[in-house]
């Protein structure tokens, strides 16, 4: 039997639900026959959740051996779950439910460090929990979402959020930015980018060329010039050409409000989408709390779960880990067909090199 | 018994779906035992089509009393279906299937004739058949859509499209412009104006006070301020602050990739979006071949089928009636229910004073 991958988990805010789910993860039995997980986070924290009633029923007494960070940079393979202490806030000081900056600076710092050991190649990649954006914009922390820090700290030349389910998977040119901004950032290099990384996913993921389609910005996808500032025929529609000249399948600009629909969503292995809520009303329609959130581009592997920090229900031992373990589940499902060998649409055959440095 | 309510229903772009789907509206027992169609088109189109291989199967043998605009004019009591022959194009010059500015133009007649037949009292109004955008542009139409020609035509000071199904409700703050327009279109004001007409619509169909929500503008609502320009807190929060000082039950800025979750979207009645796409894409989702487009804030009744002209399957016999027959059924029902006592949240008690100029 072949050793088990190791992953990075992150603990997300430590006021909300990360803490919880992410000792459920710990702790599940088809968890850890698939991944070694690494969790990064405060062994104050886990310890006092553990402690509370609320919790204490969900646990099966399985116990995790706790590094510090010191030492965990002296193991230099990883064979058995491991807790990261993290040491970057005091458990007595945390209000659970409570948006801080204290708490999203411990957020933060939990994803560098796992990051850093996914790229100094300890993991395959980085399983993150949620983070709270107001809490990481309190505590300094100048990116948008996990999406953007991971981008940052791989040193990604390009990079886009997926969101992937099994009844519908959206890729998007742009995610955390005003519904006034996406214009501006549309271009036939970003869509083409954001389609190429989607065809490269996918492939791996089904092993053969996937079907793609990707949605216009404006209603009726502008029909033909009515609505917007052409942005169908100046950029969907070069895009969609640059991809078929480069062998990927893929139609397009879709007409946005009939894309999602049964019919013409089951057409298509994935579709493209120009900004956060085109991909996201309707995939959370379809997927909540079992969509994954994938990171693609990336020199690692990068999922997530694919809801918030839950403030409403944090602490109380009622967090669904469902999003959580689909996201582990993702992870390990790329890391073992990121191995094999398939076929580009070109015929020739790709090899991965390294287990690490092979964008996703 | 009392009488029927007489309602025009026009043909639509005679080159797509709409003259087949009217032709079985007029013939369909449940359409007539509920109110009397006058159907406004050309009388050639129809005959060509009934005459047709493809329709001749679906037709029951009715026969409906055909007359000109001019005898139409004369007609003081409608008792009996109709169809108000426009005599605006050659049947024999129809290309089945083909955007023509013949065709849109033709589109458009019937709507000003049905809408006039409306204002001078002698339906209760319109529902119409699929139109052709580019078609109605072709024609010199300069209306982007239906809506924006019935709030033309009809004088309304304030209008605004919803789009009615049993599984969700959704009015739009903004419709037919493109993706960039949004930002500006969008006012304390014009939102006011919006909730408002929902609420009056929602409350004329269930008879009670309606729960609405409103969605916010930017990924996340804008998180606080984190994207956008503030959209949230400029517009939509004082647009919900001043529609509970008038009483009305509303709720938001909604998170839109939370709000069309079964969850959330179980709690309203009806969710206000801000632009077409926010509202349609779930809408289709949910409601695809089903759903009821409205206009609301006329002096008369307008409800609509919610497809396009479907020219892949025109003229095949082929075409879904089930949107139309439900835009049939609301409009009777708004009818039904604009003449009923109701207490508004002031608890005062209105009484329709006049059926055709009291708004919708």
């Amino acid at each position: 039997m072949k050793n088990k991958p190791a992953f990075g988990l992150t603990m997300g805010d430590p006021a909300g639900i990360g803490p919880e789910i992410c000792l459920r993860a710990m702790h599940d039995a088809t968890v850890l026959k698939s991944c070694v997980p690494v969790l990064f986070g405060d062994a104050s924290v886990l310890e006092r959740l553990k402690s509370s009633p609320a919790f204490s029923s969900k646990s099966n007494g399985h116990v995790c051996r706790v590094v510090s960070a010191a030492e965990f940079d002296n193991i230099s393979e990883i064979t058995h779950p491991l807790i990261v202490d993290c040491e970057v806030i005091d458990a007595k000081k945390i209000q659970p439910v409570k948006i801080s900056a204290a708490a999203g600076r411990a957020a933060y710092i939990y994803t560098e460090q796992a990051i850093a050991a996914a790229l100094a190649g300890k993991t395959l990649g980085v399983i993150t929990g949620p983070v709270h954006k107001e809490a990481l914009n309190l505590a300094g922390v100048k990116f948008p979402g996990q999406t953007e820090i991971f981008t940052a700290l791989t040193g990604a030349k390009r990079s886009c959020m997926m969101l992937y389910s099994d009844k519908l998977t959206v890729s998007m040119a742009t995610t955390h930015i005003g519904y006034h901004e996406v214009p501006q950032k549309i271009s036939v290099e970003r869509l083409l980018n954001v389609i190429e990384l989607t065809a490269n996913a996918m492939r791996r993921m089904l092993q053969r060329e996937p079907h793609l389609g990707i949605c216009g910005l404006n209603p009726h996808a502008g029909e033909h010039g009515l609505f917007g500032n052409h942005e169908e025929e100046k950029f969907v529609e070069p895009a969609v050409a640059g991809a078929r000249r480069k062998g990927i399948d893929i139609s397009g600009p879709l007409v946005p409000d009939a894309a999602f629909t049964l019919n013409v969503r089951k057409k298509f292995d994935a579709i493209v989408t120009l900004y956060h809520d085109q991909g996201h009303i309707p995939f959370k329609m379809l997927a909540f709390d079992t969509g994954v959130n994938v990171t693609l581009g990336l020199p690692i592997i990068r999922t997530s779960v694919d809801h918030g920090t839950a403030f409403d229900i944090a602490w109380q031992g009622k967090a669904d880990p469902t999003s959580l373990f689909s996201a582990i589940q993702l992870a390990v499902r790329l890391s073992q067909e990121r191995s094999r060998n398939f076929k580009t649409p070109a015929g020739r055959r790709t090899k991965r090199k390294s287990k690490v440095l092979n964008p996703v």
